[in-house]
């Protein structure tokens, strides 16, 4: 399952990349919980047996593909995080909820139903859970720095909650409230919400 | 679509209740994301187009499937509360706190990994997603005249905020705690974050 050595490169392209490149578009196309390794292959015009050379079995290419899914809806988040505040100077509380998602994205933003399907399938997939255990640690570290420089820019003596976000909001997959019709919170009552306990400890 | 009348009824049992029997059981086998509706017909001994005409495709058949395994997740959920709690009589925030699922439940009940993985279909699957609002709005209303009740058992001015439930808990899926090493929330944690956050307004 090693990444190819040049030797091991064919005329037109690493095959291993094409390989990814296809099943990429496979869930593009088809959705995640899709993915049909005989369509990868022949949409990368390899066999199915250079498939599982590479990758070890369906399992080992999902982990890679989902793997570099993952990370790019973090890098997507992280950058999205630092690039919606000032670069200094003092912050309010209300800037850094504003970075929180809310619930409305989960009609909208894909990144949210890909974050669903990635967890569900990694929770039946031990290299993707592997993977995204390495990664989701990595990021946690990143995110407590992060959070650790903002809170020090809020005015002298706020009571700002940390948990709120390491507790709450990295494991709420806001999904399910798109489903409770008159019931489900909306982006107001959410950011309320947050506001009150944010606030208090 | 529709349920089958009885002279529809094949002499070794009711076709649609057999291939929902044999789907069950491959679901408990493989996992939901892996059904495969030709296995579902052989181990139900019918053809892949009875499948079909009893539910139309596969997303058809995994909202059947899947729908009934989800009202049982929530029926198992709302007898573990009632029974849970003394049926009449006082009763004290940390009785209620305790019924919430703890971060611990992600390692070791099903259920959990089971609800992960029917969202993530339910995300992908028009039919399901419409059975799936249906159960959760009339669960919902359930959970807010059960909770209703409970709360009006605290003590007198005791502040209780029924949004940690409603907002917090209903939409918090705890496996992504689990892939957070020694960043995860304990159980301990996780508790005392709750009772802080629900006696404050």
């Amino acid at each position: 399952m090693g990444r190819p050595r040049n030797a091991d490169r064919e005329a037109n392209g690493d095959p291993r990349e094409m390989i990814l490149k296809s099943a990429r578009a496979e869930v593009e196309k088809h959705g995640i919980l899709g993915l049909r390794v005989a369509e990868v292959a022949a949409n990368a015009h390899y066999s199915v047996s250079i498939i599982y050379r590479y990758f070890g079995d369906r399992d080992g290419l999902l982990a890679q593909v989902l793997g570099d899914l993952y990370e790019e809806i973090l890098d997507r988040t992280a950058k999205r995080l630092v690039s919606s505040l000032p670069a200094t100077g003092p912050l309010t509380v209300d800037q850094l909820l504003a970075l929180a998602p809310k619930p409305s994205d989960a009609y909208t933003n894909p990144d949210l139903k890909l974050r669903l399907q990635i967890l569900a399938v990694a929770a039946t997939n031990p290299a993707l859970e592997a993977r995204l255990k390495t990664i989701a640690q990595a990021r946690f570290k990143l995110l407590k720095e992060w959070s650790a420089s903002t809170v020090a820019r809020l005015p002298e003596g706020q009571v700002y909650d940390e948990r709120i976000f390491f507790i709450v909001i990295v494991n709420q997959l806001l999904y399910y409230n798109t489903l409770l019709g008159d019931d489900a919170v909306t982006d107001d009552e959410y950011y309320q919400f947050l506001k009150d306990k944010v606030t208090k400890i």
